[in-house]
């Protein structure tokens, strides 16, 4: 694992959340899925269906040995059942002390209250658990692209231990912060997600037709602005996280 | 309901069937997933993993009232839980008597083993969980479009019951297929799933850098191959067999 590489998970990271919205741009905001439960939903009695939706799909994963990837952070930790599957040799990439890291009441958060209701048409079909496994699709995509920082940050420190050790003996968050920070990276990162969301997300024809590409699955402005506001940032603080972690 | 909101579906639907073969690219073959099970493995002991992953999958899914949209058709719909999520009023469009036809078991065999060879890689790097979360993104977006047939046909049916009329009451299946075939329409979709795999599966770069199109996640004719031996025959068997039982 190197820089070169790191780079490229990233990069192949950005389709799988632009898929993953344009999925669930299909249906409408569907509110009762993410409401505190009434009657007639005992299946589902915790806090919202989608949270239990989350919570047994998060169970079944971690049967699955989804959680043996030291790149996948469930959203419920607690009380996941072990992995039934053949033990792999995940390669111990990461600092033991940073390696837990987990920002996903965040995620959560951001995607309910701040991302969906910008792309989520009005309404409700009643596709509740269609819905709700889209929902679990961008939930894991953008969780995974925002851990992944734990990776980019160790990696930065392997190759330069000297310049990051300084500022976590100091623990000096904001010293550390400004070391991660390259805004002309940034720039491109939002402009490059921008882009992929107008070629994934636009009506494909057979006549190249220019007008139907004027129309997209997703606004383009809205994947631009979920990674300026919300994952280029969270990445950020996990880095720091990691690193202020990474010499204990 | 009509033969436009019809035909949309079917091309909104090409774009799922794409992007989920090519997130499931991302990992090598992973056969062991697919073998019958062995030691250390008791929490799936069903035929293979993928089938115990599915299954229980589905039981999830049809708690949180999946298959109460006439769209969906499980895999496995013996003891499936019912519903707890409000029941949703769902149009009632098809006939009762073709509307429980299920061709999930031949997609299954397809899936196995025709498609996934042809597109992903060998190898194994151990994620069981992940792979056959990818799978069953595949399975359920392919089964649904095969499955659409049964609206295909109901459109078709009631725009022109004189047509079909005869045919039905002679149980005529060949008749009726080739009654439901149109060679250059077929042509024309395999194209455009070509062109989709194309497009959604570039490399997308900021530099409008053409030689980075030369590679595709998923090889576009692997795509266009499915659409022509696999998907676009079994939608016309589907609708076949529900046009048969159309006057019952």
């Amino acid at each position: 694992m190197d820089l070169e590489s790191v780079r490229d998970s990233l990069i192949r990271q950005e389709d799988t959340i632009v898929f993953s919205l344009i999925e669930r741009a299909k249906f409408p905001i569907n509110s009762w899925a993410y409401s505190p439960p009434q009657n007639g939903v005992d299946a589902f009695s915790a806090s919202s269906f989608l949270h239990s939706f989350v919570r047994e799909s998060e169970a079944l994963h971690a049967k699955a040995g989804r959680y043996e990837n030291p790149e996948e952070n469930p959203f419920f930790p607690d009380d996941l059942p072990p992995s039934m599957v053949p033990t792999h040799d995940y390669k111990q990439v990461l600092h033991p002390a940073g390696s837990s890291i987990n920002v996903n009441k965040t995620i959560w958060d951001i995607y309910l209250n701040k991302l969906l209701p910008l792309f989520a048409a009005e309404g409700d079909d009643g596709n509740y658990g269609l819905t709700a496994a889209c929902d679990l699709a961008c939930l894991q995509a953008i969780s995974r692209r925002i851990h992944y920082g734990k990776f980019v940050a160790e990696v930065k420190f392997k190759e330069s231990p000297e310049e990051y050790g300084p500022a976590i003996h100091d623990q000096d968050r904001a010293g550390l912060m400004k070391m991660l920070t390259f805004e002309a990276v940034e720039e491109m990162v939002k402009k490059r997600v921008e882009k992929k969301a107008t070629v994934f997300g636009q009506e494909v024809n057979l006549s190249d037709n220019s007008k139907s590409k004027e129309t997209y699955k997703v606004d383009p402005s809205v994947v631009s602005r979920l990674y300026e506001e919300w994952v280029m940032p969270l990445t950020k603080q996990v880095q720091v996280e990691y690193l202020l972690r990474r010499l204990d």
